[in-house]
C-alpha cells in the first residue's frame, strides 16, 4: 500500500497522514535542464560562503513565524517565474545573495516560453526577472517591500535559450524608498544587455498578506 | 475518415495536404473564459467602426509579403503572453487601435498563474502587458520597433483574477524614436494601478527577423 501510495500521490495525499508534512520544490537547485553555463556559475557561487543561495518556490509565502517562511501549498495561485512545469521552457534561475557587500547575483537561462522579438526574449520576460531579482534582494535587506518604479534601458537582445546574469547592488536607502541598479550581462559580464534600477518602498506584514 | 481526422487532428496533420492550409488560433477573440468585465469592453470597443481590433498569435511573425504577415506554425517557441494553453490562468487580452486618433486600448484579465504579491499581480506581469501594448502600438504605426527603454511606477496593485484597462498614445517622434505613454486602470478608468512610458527604436525588417 505505501508503495502504491509512492506512485500514486495524488489521490492518496488527500486523505493519508503525510500529506500535512509536505515539503514544496525548491526551484533554484540545479536540474537536468540546466546548461553548463547555468552549472558553472552555480558552481562558482555556491562554493563560495559569502553568497548564499536563495530557495525559490513555485507558491507565494503564507506567513511567517519568527523569521520562518512558510510557503501557501495548497493554491491554485502560482507564482509568475515558476508557473510552468517543464524544466528548461521558461524561466531557470539561482539567486545568491553577499549580505557583507549588499550584493546579489541571479544566473537565468531563458527558455523557449519566453520568446519576443523572434529568436530573443521577451522584454516582458527580462523586466519580470528584474523585478524579481531586484525585489528579492530588497526583500533581503529591508524585509517586506513593494515595486514603486522600474527604469530598464534595454542596451542588446538577448538571445533565446541563452544564460545571462543579473547583478544587482544596494545604491541607496531614502526613509521607505531603497534603490537597486540592475546590470544583464552574458555570463562573462563582457556584454551589457540591459541596465536598470528598481524603487522598492518598505510595507508592514500586513500589507503584503492583505487582500 | 474526415470525421476522424478533426477528432485526431494531430498525427494526421503531418501527412495530410490540408496540413499546409494551418489556419493558427486568434487569441484575441472572445472564449468562455472571460469575464463580464472583458466581455462588456470587448462589446464596447468592437462595435465602433474607429476602432480595430488587431489579432494575437502564440508564434512569432515569420515574413511578410507585401503587408501580409505570416505566423510560424511548426516551432516550439511560444510568444511569451501566449505560452499557457489553459484559459483563463494567464494572460487574456485583446488589443485595439484607433488609427485616427493614435490611440490604442488593451483589455486584460490576469490569471491566477500571475501572482507576485500575495493575492496581487506580479510586477513583471504588468511590465510584460505594457511592453506589448506600446510595442504592439509602436510597430502598427511605424513598423518593426524594439524596445529600448521602459519606465514604470507602479501607484497599486492590480489584484489577482481582475480585469484592468491599458490605455496608451502616442507623445513624440524624435528621428527613430517613439514616445508611448501608457495607463493601467480598473475597467472604468476611475482607479489608476500603474503608469508608464515606453520608448521605442525603429529597426529594419532584416534586424527583426534576424538572429
Amino acid at each position: 500500500m505505501s508503495q502504491r501510495g509512492s506512485s500514486f500521490p495524488g489521490p492518496l495525499s488527500t486523505v493519508l497522514p503525510w500529506s500535512f508534512s509536505f515539503q514544496p520544490r525548491d526551484f533554484s537547485l540545479p536540474n537536468s535542464s540546466w546548461g553548463s553555463d547555468m552549472r558553472r556559475l552555480y558552481e562558482h557561487y555556491n562554493s563560495q560562503w559569502v553568497w548564499r543561495r536563495l530557495p525559490s518556490y513555485n507558491r507565494s509565502l503564507k506567513y511567517t513565524t519568527g523569521t520562518v517562511w512558510k510557503v501557501r501549498s495548497f493554491s491554485r495561485r502560482l507564482v509568475f517565474t515558476r508557473n510552468i512545469r517543464e524544466q528548461r521552457a521558461a524561466f531557470e534561475y539561482v539567486v545568491f545573495v553577499n549580505k557583507q557587500e549588499q550584493k546579489c547575483v541571479c544566473v537565468f537561462q531563458a527558455g523557449h516560453l519566453l520568446e519576443g522579438p523572434p529568436g530573443h526574449v521577451h522584454g516582458g520576460a527580462i523586466s519580470t526577472m528584474i523585478d524579481t531579482v531586484t525585489g528579492t534582494h530588497a526583500t533581503y535587506l529591508s524585509g517586506p517591500v513593494m515595486t514603486a518604479n522600474l527604469n530598464i534601458n534595454y542596451r542588446s537582445p538577448i538571445p533565446l535559450g541563452s544564460t545571462v546574469l543579473l547583478t544587482c547592488s544596494l545604491d541607496k536607502k531614502e526613509g521607505r524608498k531603497t534603490f537597486f541598479p540592475c546590470q544583464v550581462t552574458n555570463t562573462y559580464s563582457s556584454k551589457l544587455h540591459t541596465e536598470a534600477t528598481g524603487l522598492f518602498l518598505s510595507i508592514t506584514m500586513g500589507h503584503l498578506l492583505g487582500g
